[in-house]
C-alpha cells in the first residue's frame, strides 16, 4: 500500500549500490523489498517477535550548529530525508539485539523474530508484513518506540491509545475547456473538489467517540483560463477505534463519489496507508514492568493517550486473533531538554521537526532491557 | 504587470547569451524589457504606429511528422515553449516592414513606429508600453492578428469583439497544525479557498451583457496531517465590456476577502494581467478596407466577435483619447485546412495548441499589405 | 401544472358560489378548469385566435389614496390578491371583444376563439390549452398585453425577446436524528439542500446566449436539535432559447441529484411553470402595423427584449407548428406618469406591485385595434 | 432570554384566564413571569433549595388508545402541547413536597426553597431565576428527573454529565432583486446562509473533548423569482465543557458575519438559550445516596453521560461558587416496559415524543425520598 512508482523505487536503489550497499542483500531488496526478518532459533521455547520501525521523513535535517548530529557530523547525508522520529535508534536497537542475542545463541530457548519494519510513516508497511505471514507464528511480541521528553530509564508499557487511520489519495477526473469561449464546456474537477473539501470537513461528529478529517493538500488545474480537467486531494480519517475510522472512510467515499457527479467527473481513489486500534494485553504489559523493575534506575509510568497513529496495531492485532499476547513500550530518550512552543503557545515535542535528536545512551538501555525481557519470557512464557 | 521572478528572468537572458544573441541588444534587455520600437521619421506627416506581438507560449509543440514544422525543421527548439497563436509570424511580418520601409526611408512622410510588443499572452505587455509612452504620439495605429480557417487574400479590416478581462493570483494564508492532534488549531487555508471556488463560480450573471470566472488553478496545502497553511487560486474574470468586467473584480474580492476572514486567515492579491475593451474606429476601418481593395484577390469580410481577450485594447484606448484613430485587421493564414473537433463536436481552431500552423506565404502577403496602407495613410492622413 | 391542491381549489370555487358566481358556468369550473374558450362561427374564412390571460397575483393591493384603485373604490376586495400586471385589462379588451363580435356576427367571415387563459403568472396555463387542442385549428392567433409607461395609441407589433424558463419545486428528503445524542444518524436534508442552492448559483455561463438560475425560497427542517429531515427549493432557470432553459435544467437535475445522494438523501422534482421562446411572424406583425396605421393618432414601435417570460409562446409555437402565422402586441396603457426608481437608482415599471394601474381609456382602445385587425384579417385573410 | 412575543404571553395568560386560573396569582404572572419560588422556614438551621422544571413541549401528545394518559383521560387538553419529559411528574412532586412540608413546618430546622422554574426546554430558564437571586443564599441545592426504563426504587445520586450548550437564531438580511431581470442585484441571503450551513458543520472537532453543532431550521427568501433578501437559521452548538461551547459559539459567529459580508449582507445572532456544565458534589452525592439506603427497596446507581444539556447547571453553578454543594438526582419512574427502536435499531427512550409516560407511583416515592433528604440535611448540614 502506497508504494513508490516504480522508477522511484529504483533510483533509490541504484543510490544504495553506488554507496557500496552490500550486493547479496540489495539484490533481493530491489522492487522496493526494503523490510527484513532475522530469525534465531535455538531449543524449545515460545516463538517471540520484537519489531523495530526503520523508516526516515520526508525532511530537511536543520544543519545549525546547536543541533548535535549537525555539529557532531552525523546528521543525514540525503537532502530532505532526516530520521526525525527516532526510527534510527529502533533500527540501531534491533542491530544491537541481532548482535547480542547472536553471542547468545546458544542460551536461547525457542525462537527470537527479529522484524524491521519500513514504512512506520504513513503507516502502510505493517500491513504488507502481516499479510506476507510474518507474525503469524508468534506468541509474544514487543514493540517499542523511543519517547523524548522523558528520561533514560523511565519507560512505558502497554503504551498506547492510537488513533485508527485510513489515508487515501483521491482524483478527480473532468474535462477541459476555453474557460473564456466555451464556458458551459468541459467538467469541472477543481468546483467537484472544492465542494468535496467542505463536505468532507462538514462530516459529522460521533457519538461513540472522536473522529478526525484533514485534506492536507489539493492540487488542481493547469491553466488560468481552462475549465480544471483534474484535482488531486490528499486526505485522511481517523478515529477512536477502527470502526469509527471505517464510518469516517464510507462517508467520506459518498461525498467524493456525489460531488464527482456533481459535475460529471469521475474520481478514483488511492489507499494510501491504513492503521486500526489495538491495545497491549495488560497481563504482558504488567510481566513487562515486573521484568523491568530488576533493573537499576529504571521506573515504569502509565501513557495510554499517544494520539496520532502507528501501524504496529496491524501487528498486535495478528497476533492476538492468533491467541498470542502484545505489548508495545515506551522507553525514554530524553533530547537535553530542548522544548518548543508553537504558535498556541502549547508545548510541543518537536518529533517530526527537522530539529527532533534523542540523547544515544537510550540505545544501549534499551538493549539491555530487551533482552532481560526477552530471556526472561523464555524462561518461564506463561503471562498470567 | 506578471513580470516573471529575477531568477527566471536571467536564466532566459543567459540562455540567449548562449544562443549567440547580438550582445549589444542583450544588454539593454536585462531585466526583462524585451519590448522594441522601432522608429523611422522622414519628412512631414503623421505618426503611424504598427504593433507586432512577438511572444510564445508555454506549450509543447508537436513533434509528429504530421506537423509540418516538425516535418521541415523549422519547430521550436527549446521545450514546452512553441509559437501556438503566429506571433512569430507577426515578429516576422515586423521585421518585413523595418526591412523594406528601411529601403524605401526616403519615401516616408511622417513617422512610421515599429511596436514589438512582449507578453500578449496573459494580456500584461501592452499596458507596460504605453504606461512607458510610446504610444502618445501615435496619430494611427494599425494592429493585426493572422487568422487561420482563412484563406491568404483574406482580410477582416475591424476586427474586434474583445471582451475586457482581468487575471489576479489569490493567496490565502493561514497557520498549521497538527490535524491529528490538534484539529482546532491553525488557520485553515484550503477551506477558505474552497468556499472561494464555489463562490466566485456562483457570482450572479449580469443583465447588462455576458460575464466569465474561471478558477484556472488551486495548489494547497504541504502534507496529509496538516491543517492546509497556504492556498493558491489563479483566476480571472472576463465582462463584455470593462465596467462589466470591474464589477465581476470587485464582487470576486469581496468573496476571497470574507472567505478567508471565515477561516481566521488573510489574503494577498496579484494582478497578472488586464486588457479592457476597446473598438477599431469604423473610418480608419474603412479606409483599410478600401485601400486593401486595391491589392489584387483581397477581399474583405466582417469579425465582430472574436471571444478571448487581447492587450491591443489598452494602446487602442490611448490612441483614441488623444484625439488618433485605430483599427485591428485580421489577416487570413490558413494552416493547410486541419480542422480538429472537441469532446462536444464542436470544430475548434487549434490556436493555442501543440499542432498550430500557418501558411508561410501570409507572410509577404501582410507585409504588401500593410505597407500598402502606411504609404497611402502617409499620402492622404485625413481619415473621413 | 402547478396545480393547486384540491382543498384549495375547493375553497375558491365555495367562494366565487358565495360570491353570488352563475351557477351553470361554476359547475363546469370545479375542480380547477378556469380557462374558458368563446367561438363564433360565421360564413367561410380563417380561423382566428384572440388570447386574453385573465389571472391575478398574490399580492396585496394598495391601499393608499394615491392608488387610483383604492381612491375611487375599485381595488382587488380580495386579501393578497391582485391584477398587477394588467390582466384584468386584458379580461375586459376579451369581453368587450366578445360583446362585440357577438353584435355584429352577420359580418364575421371564418372562425373567430377568444382565449380566456388562466395561470399566465408562473407560465403554467397556456400548456394546458395548447394540450387540450385549443389552437390545433387556429390559423393566425393574437396575443396582446397592456404596457405602462406608454401613452395610449402607441402598439409594439411583434413585442417579444421573452426568455424561456423553467420553474421547479425540489424537496429534499433525508431522515432526523438527535443531533446532539446521536450527531451521526438521520440524513441531512438541509446540507443537500445548502450544497444544492450553492452549486446551482455556480452554473457556468454558457457562450450561446443569457441564462438565469435563482433559487427564490428555502425552507428546511423541524426543530434546532434535530438534523433537519427535509428541505424544500423553490426555484427557476431561464435561458436566452429553449435550448439554453432546457440545458440549464438538466445541469440542476444532476447538481440536485448528487447532493442529495452525498447526504444519503432522495431529491423529488416537481414542475411548477414552463414556456419556451417564440417570436411572432414578421409578414403578421407587419400586416398588424399597417392596419393599425389606419387607425388615428396610432403609432407603431419596436419592443425586442422585453426579458421575464410569457407563456403565450407556448400557443405560438403551436400554431406556428401547424404552418399558422402569430403577432403579439403591445397596447399603451399608460397608468399616469408614475414611475418607482429601485434600490441602484435604475427606473422601473412597477408591474407586479401593489400600486400598479393601469389607464382604463386603453380597454375601448385596444378593443377598437383588435376588432379592426380581426376583421381585416377575415377579409384579407393571405399574409405576405 | 428566548422569552415569546408579547402576544403569545398574552394570549395564553387570557387562555389561563378562561381555564379559571386563580386571578390572584394570574396578576403577578402576566408579562411571562412564569416561575415560582416557594420559601418555608423555621428555626435555625440551613437553607436548602429544590428544584423542580414545570414546563411543556410543543409536541402532539398520542390519542392512541395504547397511551395510557390517552385511554385513562388524563392527556394534555392542549392540541400541541404536551409533557413529553416527566416536568409534569416534576410539579406533581414539588407541589407534594409544599404540602408535606406545610404539615410539618414546626419540625423545619432552616430554609427550604421550593424553585418552580419555567422554560428548562431550550435551557432558558434557569438563567433568568439565577440573575433574579433565587440561588443566592441557598447552601443545599437538589436537582432530579424523573428517568424512564428504570424501574420505582432505582435512584442516580449525582447523574450528570450534561453538554454545555448555546442556542442561537441567525438571521441574514440581504435585499430583494428580479432575479430574471436583474441577476445582479440585490444581496442575496440565502447564498450567505447556505455558505453559513456549510461551513458551520465545517467547524472543526476539538482534541479537549466532544463539540457539537446543528442548524435544525433554514427558512429563506420570498418568491421563486425573487434575489432571497432574508434568511433564518435555527442552531446551536454544544461542548463537553463550557469553555469547548463557547468556542464553538466564537467560531460560529466568525463564520456568519463572513458569509453575510462575503454578499453584502449583515447578520444579527439572537441568542435563544445557554447551559454551561456543572458537576455534583461528590460529598453531598454519598451523602444523598447513604440516607436514601435508609429507605426500603431503594438501590443507588452511578449515570454519569446523560448527553444532552440542563440548565439546573446554572443554578449548581451559582451555588458552588458560593461554596455550597449541590447534587442531582436520577428517579427511576419506569412507563411500563415500552422500548422503541430508531431506524438505526437502537434502543431509544421516547422522551419527547408523544407516547412519553411515567409511572404515577413513582410520585409519592420521590416526595418521601426528597423530604427524608431534607430532614436529615438539616439536623445534620454538614457534608463531609
Amino acid at each position: 500500500m502506497g508504494l513508490p512508482p516504480d522508477d522511484v523505487l529504483e533510483t533509490h536503489w541504484v543510490r544504495a549500490q553506488h554507496e557500496s550497499a552490500d550486493p547479496v542483500f540489495l539484490e533481493s531488496m530491489r522492487g522496493g523489498f526494503s523490510g527484513v526478518v532475522g530469525i534465531l532459533r535455538h531449543g524449545i521455547g515460545p516463538t517471540i517477535g520484537l519489531r523495530f520501525d526503520i523508516d526516515a521523513l520526508e525532511l530537511k535535517e536543520s544543519n545549525d550548529s546547536s543541533h548535535r548530529p549537525a555539529a557532531e557530523g552525523f546528521a543525514s547525508i540525503h537532502e530532505n530525508v532526516c530520521h526525525a522520529c527516532g526510527h534510527d535508534g529502533h533500527a540501531a536497537i534491533g542491530l544491537g539485539m541481532a548482535s547480542m542475542l547472536s553471542e547468545l545463541q546458544s542460551e536461547i530457548r525457542g525462537t527470537i523474530k527479529l522484524i524491521f519494519q519500513p514504512a512506520e510513516e504513513g503507516v502502510r508497511g505493517a500491513r504488507s508484513m502481516v499479510a506476507a505471514g510474518v507474525l503469524d507464528d508468534v506468541d509474544l511480541l514487543l514493540g517499542h518506540h523511543l519517547v523524548t521528553g522523558c528520561a533514560i530509564g523511565e519507560i512505558f508499557p502497554g503504551m498506547g491509545g492510537y488513533a485508527a487511520t485510513r489515508k487515501l489519495d483521491v482524483t478527480f477526473h473532468g474535462a477541459p475547456a476555453h474557460a473564456g469561449g466555451y464556458p458551459e464546456g468541459g467538467h469541472n474537477a477543481l468546483l467537484a473538489a472544492s465542494n468535496a473539501v467542505l463536505n468532507l470537513y462538514a462530516l459529522p461528529r460521533h457519538r461513540s467517540g472522536f473522529t478526525r478529517i484533514n485534506v492536507g493538500k489539493l492540487a488542481a488545474g493547469s491553466g488560468r483560463n481552462v475549465i480544471p480537467a483534474q484535482a488531486t486531494l490528499v486526505a485522511e480519517v481517523r478515529g477512536e477505534t477502527t470502526q469509527l475510522c471505517d464510518s469516517m472512510y464510507e462517508r467520506a467515499m459518498a461525498i467524493i463519489e456525489s460531488c464527482a457527479a456533481m459535475y460529471g467527473c469521475t474520481s478514483s481513489v488511492r489507499d494510501m496507508g491504513a492503521a486500526g486500534t489495538a491495545e497491549s494485553d495488560e497481563p504482558l504489559a504488567r510481566r513487562v514492568q515486573e521484568i523491568a523493575s530488576r533493573l537499576p534506575q529504571v521506573t515504569s509510568h502509565k501513557m495510554e493517550k499517544m494520539g496520532g497513529s502507528e501501524d504496529f496495531t496491524e501487528m498486535m492485532t495478528r497476533v492476538q486473533a492468533n491467541g498470542g499476547q502484545v505489548t508495545n513500550i515506551g522507553i525514554g530518550a530524553d533530547f537535553h531538554g530542548i522544548r518548543y512552543q508553537d504558535s498556541n503557545r502549547e508545548l510541543v515535542l518537536p518529533a517530526h521537526t527537522g530539529v527532533y535528536d534523542i540523547d544515544e545512551r537510550a540505545l544501549p538501555f534499551a538493549v539491555q532491557l530487551l533482552s532481560t525481557i526477552v530471556f526472561d519470557l523464555m524462561k518461564y512464557p506463561a503471562i498470567t
